[in-house]
């Protein structure tokens, strides 16, 4: 690797800043290859523009398949919205360039097929793909992970994640692309819950069989520019997973839980502990080992900020806790180190596949399974 | 109201020595009529004896036939199991006694309407009866249901309802009558969902109309003192609720929850505001207002130790923390001032019928449902 | 002891209610003497009428002179205001009676060491004493001790003691007894910061030899019935404290703290591991055990609540939380075991004595010690 | 403003790191100066060459004399320890720079105040100075200022401030420079307690005229490369500070509170509200209203990642956390814009000053002030 990698960015909003925080940063922290921030790719000229100066791009373009064929471009990090990721990520692979996208996968289980059939070919090419489900480089759920593997938990039982925001909860909340199908595919399911489900997979390193499941919008309408709009994602879901080890996990995830702005709320019961973490206090974990004299057994607030917890030791001293935009510096960081090394990054297109396979399956389980209260 | 009221309990186990508590102390806290503790019934006579003379009751008896045709009793409170309730009940009442049973109403749909049945007939001729779900009476949750009474969560949209337990998260944990369908009708679901279920009407003063749900048993086999045997009730459940005005529910309950000793969990989410509750702090309940200003906004821990918070003005200065047996002690307040007042105490064994149809209903949901992932 | 032990309370407000739940209810818990609640004194006789009907007592009385020479009355517990104290314990303890005295032990050094004197005099003759400090019958404080004495903290080197109460913080607030040094002796100090430092002494089994602190008066006049009224007592007072064995502890309370309403905090820390208590969560202990490896270490939340925990096993079952009342209870209980057994109860009138001779110390430093900042 | 800003830092430890993190991010998230990170000093060649290029230095050096005389400096940035504060800042505010100084100001009084001196005389030519409070920029700290200001606590009465960390708890942690008085000027009080010293007069916008406290080493001798060697600072120290505006306020600071890591926890208390804080959970602010019905009172755990909060709008949606270092970030932010509006920036050299001045009084009072027990 004799040049640093050339980076290219594709989306600068909300994951494209924080994507470039990453990029921009990941170098100072970890002992990674050299890259370089080559260019931003927006739609809006004069917008991505700014944010290219600002995030510390060295250019800024509005066509991204001219950039994706850029010889000084390696890697094609894709911040744009889930319906533009399978045609960006196809060619991008198909090209050579190692890619990086966020989830979901996709908005449908046929693109994200094709990608995960783009993906295969180029790894065989020593060309790398990851999805980008950064709850996995939270350093407290990263060892919540390696607890489990590790036999603390026991056998694990059961599981509950769930993910709630209350962005919706105001019924007077305007209409926008994400409350759409055709453009988000779906709601809370996608959007959020798909994080959960990701998670139950990662940390008991299993994947889900089966699953049941329910949908509902509490408020159909909501104000758009042009007058009222049907909303026609969900608002909230609900749904079991049964996991092929015989755990079973209950996942919810709500955009009208008012009070909770961003809670991915995950415990894990095993036979021999248990385990619960909130993102909205991602330094920390709660860990109960059941093997304890039942007299001192207790839920561990464990700070998660020891140089022995993963990704820890590259940051401050104990008790400085870190903030949410380094779980992308840590994606990148792992990426970057399975390119150096030429082994397929963690989680790979088939990790969002499988996810999106599950999320269908809490769709197709919705359509009828409710029972009337007996009069 | 010329004499005390004479009351006999009936069973003398863990439920027994709580209500024994509540009889021996509510009047020293609350205004209530007289009573007299007369008589504790039991099996066994030298234990129901000995626990009668350390439980405050004058006598003890072995033929609860016997004690409830004497004259001197008016009340027959029921801490019996749940196969023994509709028979006692349904003989107390016909007696002329007024009843209180513990929950669940019974084992069966069949012998709760038969429950119900008597209890209307008698309730005609002035004879009371009521359904233990002790819960109601914490302080915390019926302030809890004065505030989204009053408005101030706005309209209710979802709720999330947990109790879970950990004693069978061992899986050498014997068999016992309690892992039984013949005599407990179901695991976790009528033990504990059932309270959680109780609440979520309560709360929102609302009722259930469909129900969907899934039942699991963890550990099918246990061993028992003859050998090893089936275990034929759920250690989970978990279900969707829908209520008439529109809110969503879940419920979840598990004996499986390592580290969870009793934890019933409800959190509320409203337009305009949310609560939650955990039986383990339950003189705490934390509660957002959303007509807050944003800067300000977060979920308040109140100490429910004020003496504008229900039942605590009878108790101690602010501060002071009162025990989970004082909910039997509220309890039998309100089932005495009702009395008293000749009007019909709640929740009705009518309360406790719909319960059990909202289980019947997660059962029948239950039976089919999850849907496998696509390949 | 052939017949019931006969027991006399003197004083029915908060203490003499908390007392007789106390007496009531304890011998249904507990396996200790029997005893009969014959007497409740008090100055009103209408008052002491209603509260001795309500609270279990065959009679009441209004003079507790003729009282402690009954025959039938074996007990004294003593729940008059502290002025009052040694003038009954003294002439209790020369009729021969046992002596349990609420704290603080009296208003004044000179009055305490007559009745250690006196305690020490009928203590040869198989009469028993005790002061009542509760709060060491918290099961969650009982347990720290054990943790403490069984070395899990290690070497213990600091102490942090807090009592915070809000009484006060509203500067309308009215004159009364407990603001004035003639009836009340000290405020803060005496009232609440005496437990602090009793447990400060009791969690470490040691010795306080050394004292600093200063004493603060927020709001110095206050209206009283006849117009505004000086107040002669602290706030809120600040100390540190020296023991023998070397640790350091501070130790402060306030009636002015905002919110806090009776929060008695206490964190110990060892080289070993550390504890943290707060009343307002009463059946809850933390515990940091340094000896874990660093990455899993954290403090664990002990629910209280297990049959290995002091007293617990008397009670429910695991996660049935239990109230302040009880700390009274456990107290008569291990004082009737004192007195069957013949043991003098702990804690003693001499350990009421050194916890006054501890406010003292700090009393005499808090009158000369702060430095003015250099220009 | 014609070209960027150059900046100098010196140090590249622990807070070089930090700083050196805002200045290659600040500009992403706030509209400041343009800036440019010209040269980073240390004395070790190798260390600091390797630093520059990690942390985004554009060269690095090792003479800091040099640098400071350097045209293309604008800015220097003094991250070194505290026994060469003042030296370098006054050399570089004569040379015309702006000088921002890492906390402590220096090791001793006066050293101190010709700091303050130099200060001044470059004032009046518009150069200006700060010092490193960076806890000043945590957004809840901020908020809760602007909380007190606008009378949300009504009249403050008490303080409570605390820093605990644990990394000398262990006996046999090694001697350093840190526990030299020579090289550390003090322990516990200068390290960590000034943070909360600083915090008590910025929360409240007053000032401290009088303090009284104590210091203690609890562990003597520690073990150095060359044999034990004396501990010649304190591992804790607690102190009572007046305010001019009334209040008073407790500071306790320890490096011997096992499990603590970086715990600063302030709490304020009011006569209309409270408020606390915990570094640990840097995100969270409790308010409690005490002018809200009693009833609805708690303290209200506020996610302080709204965009009406100070600093956040900057950054990411609510409920996504910010760390630690961007305490630094926000610092710069505020230093760079009062460069460009010519006003003083804040903390002044004075109010690093004015801490070093209640440290002093807190040692002066240690001396001697505590009372023996009377026998």
């Amino acid at each position: 690797m004799s040049r640093p990698l050339g980076i290219a960015a594709i989306g600068y909003a909300f994951m494209g800043k924080a994507h470039s925080h990453a990029w921009r940063n990941v170098g100072a922290y970890f002992d990674v290859p050299a890259i370089e921030q080559r260019v931003l790719v927006g739609r809006d000229t004069a917008q991505v523009s700014d944010a290219a100066a600002r995030y510390g791009w060295a250019e800024s373009a509005t066509d991204w398949r001219q950039v994706i064929g850029r010889d000084d471009v390696d890697i094609v990090d894709i911040c744009a919205p889930g319906w533009l990721h399978a045609e960006i990520a196809i060619a991008a692979l198909q090209a050579g360039k190692h890619v990086l996208a966020e989830k979901p996968l996709s908005n449908t289980l046929a693109e994200s097929e094709a990608m995960v059939s783009a993906a295969q070919v180029a790894r065989e090419l020593g060309v790398q793909s990851m999805i980008g489900f950064n709850y996995r480089r939270v350093p407290a759920l990263a060892y919540a992970r390696q607890l489990i593997a590790a036999g603390r938990l026991g056998t694990v039982l059961q599981v509950r994640a769930s993910y709630l925001q209350d962005w919706l909860s105001d019924r007077s909340a305007p209409m926008s692309w994400r409350l759409r199908k055709e453009t988000a595919g779906s709601g809370a399911l996608g959007d959020i819950a798909s994080h959960a489900i990701d998670q139950v997979q990662y940390l008991l390193s299993d994947t889900v069989t089966e699953a049941s499941g329910r949908l509902h919008t509490f408020v159909g309408h909501r104000p758009g520019p042009d007058g009222v709009e049907e909303v026609t994602v969900d608002d909230a879901v609900w749904a079991t997973l049964s996991l092929a080890g015989g755990a079973v996990a209950s996942v919810e995830a709500s955009r009208v839980a008012t009070g909770r702005k961003n809670s991915l709320r995950i415990e894990v019961y095993g036979s021999g502990g248990s385990l619960a973490f909130d993102l909205e206090r991602l330094n920390e974990l709660e860990f109960l080992d059941a093997t304890d004299p039942a007299a001192e057994q207790g839920s561990r607030r464990i700070v998660v900020t020891e140089p022995e917890h993963p990704y820890v030791n590259a940051w401050w001293p104990q008790g400085h806790v870190i903030g949410w935009e380094h779980t992308f510096t840590h994606q990148i960081r792992d990426f970057l180190m399975a390119i150096r090394d030429g082994t397929p990054p963690s989680p790979s297109f088939e990790d969002g596949l499988q996810v999106q396979r599950v999320m269908a399956a809490i769709e197709e389980s919705a359509a009828d399974k409710s029972a009337l209260l007996q009069a």
